[in-house]
């Protein structure tokens, strides 16, 4: 199986691909097996899990390592590689190429910087480039967190800029998290010329609606990782407590054990 | 803070330490915000986690990165081992130095083995013996699967064999997942003469009727774990089909971000 080309075809406008974000296997594994053809990784669920700040140099390796064990899955793998764990171009290739060896079929690599700035965006670009030039099957898909750090000028105007640059310089989609409204979901649909991955948000459009407004990829970013611990937490707590448990019933220890892989 | 002195004086038949066990260090640090003054960790979720059979030797090298990063929360650590990924008593001792090294407090080791047997009595002591010698300070806990495994003789007549054979070859305090019959667990708490660990089950006592019955330890397992799982799994399954999502509220983005260290 050609999984780069498979997860480049998942990308239809009007008919998204719904990509579940994973931090580790065994939720990768469950969801493969409830038909998820796709699975994103999640900087905020590796930085957590691991006890280090969100997308930080020292998780390239624990990211590095997960998407190994990933791409064992019968999935296609699209790595959060954040804004590259490096600003220079050949590290970020270095990167890049390390992780389509080890079988993944894409990568999310964003312009938010620590300390919320923007990143220049020829520096940017030379990034995306690099990534193009070193692994071109590889889908890269360019976050631009315009909507997340820009105030001023309005942000729907830079991110179609920006998107523009990133699809320029070979950016295969451009992710932008955080916009919402549908007039400009669909403005930046039409100005682009590459597909549009958008982040769900419980508090904004369904996943059809996103799809109506020609959106090809719907991300649920740090969702799920987020509602895991809050499930863990409150079992602990309602035993704690004397309460009943969360009501979502858990799989049962042999249906996770044969999930994991037999030596 | 002497976390082992901590951890010990937290087992108190009768009012018992009730112990979440994690895999990974965000949940941990939301538990120990939530007031949990200990923590263990369970193998299937470190090994779930990274794509390893339950109790692996190929987790020992995370299990030993995990309990260094949860050694950072102001909490006391009690680390599952499985079986101790080794038969040799010199590198079980090896690793209960190492943990202990890095901070834990306690740890756990079963006598089941892989293929649904139970260890000989003699080289189970050999192995509990030899962390004591090294570690006296480390909190063993000596888990005896008598009532996963063994069907003939009774199992609670075996476990309190066992568990008196533990307690003599040094172990601190016994676990006894699966028992659950009120006069079995009360005739366990007083044969055994250290503090009785049992495992939570959602079809069985509550806490409180845990600590009526005389036990000082009571263990989730797995159980956050898999619930964890399934809440995740649920969120996207929920979005994809356009349901509601889990009605468990999850920490926001900056909640999570609050609790990893800042480099």
């Amino acid at each position: 199986m050609d999984k780069s080309k498979t997860f480049r075809e998942l990308h239809q406008p009007g008919r998204p691909l719904l990509l579940p974000n994973v931090w580790e296997f065994g939720l990768a594994a469950l969801l493969v097996a409830q038909g998820f053809p796709a699975l994103g990784t999640t900087s905020l669920g590796i930085s957590a899990a691991t006890g280090e700040p969100d997308g930080h140099p020292n998780t390239r390796a624990a990211t590095v390592d997960l998407a190994g064990r990933l791409s064992r899955l019968d999935t296609a793998v699209s790595v959060d590689i954040a804004d590259g764990f490096s600003a220079e171009p050949d590290a970020v290739a270095d990167l890049a190429a390390e992780l389509a060896g080890a079988g993944v079929a894409g990568v999310n690599i964003e312009d938010g910087r620590p300390g919320g700035s923007l990143a220049e965006v020829d520096a940017q670009c030379a990034l995306i480039g690099a990534i193009k030039a070193r692994v071109p099957d590889l889908f890269v898909n360019a976050r631009t967190d315009t909507h997340w750090l820009t105030r001023n000028p309005p942000a729907a105007t830079v991110a179609i800029e920006r998107a523009k640059a990133y699809a320029g310089a070979g950016a295969d989609g451009v992710f932008v998290p955080g916009l919402i409204d549908a007039a400009g979901i669909e403005a930046v649909v039409q100005a682009i010329g590459v597909p549009l991955n958008l982040l769900f948000l419980p508090a904004g459009h369904p996943f059809a609606r996103l799809a109506e407004l020609g959106v090809a990829r719907v991300s649920l970013g740090s969702l799920p990782y987020r509602t895991a611990l809050a499930a863990a937490v409150e079992t602990a707590r309602a035993v704690r407590e004397g309460r009943p448990l969360p009501s979502i019933a858990p799989p049962g220890y042999g249906e996770i054990v044969a999930l994991l892989p037999q030596h």
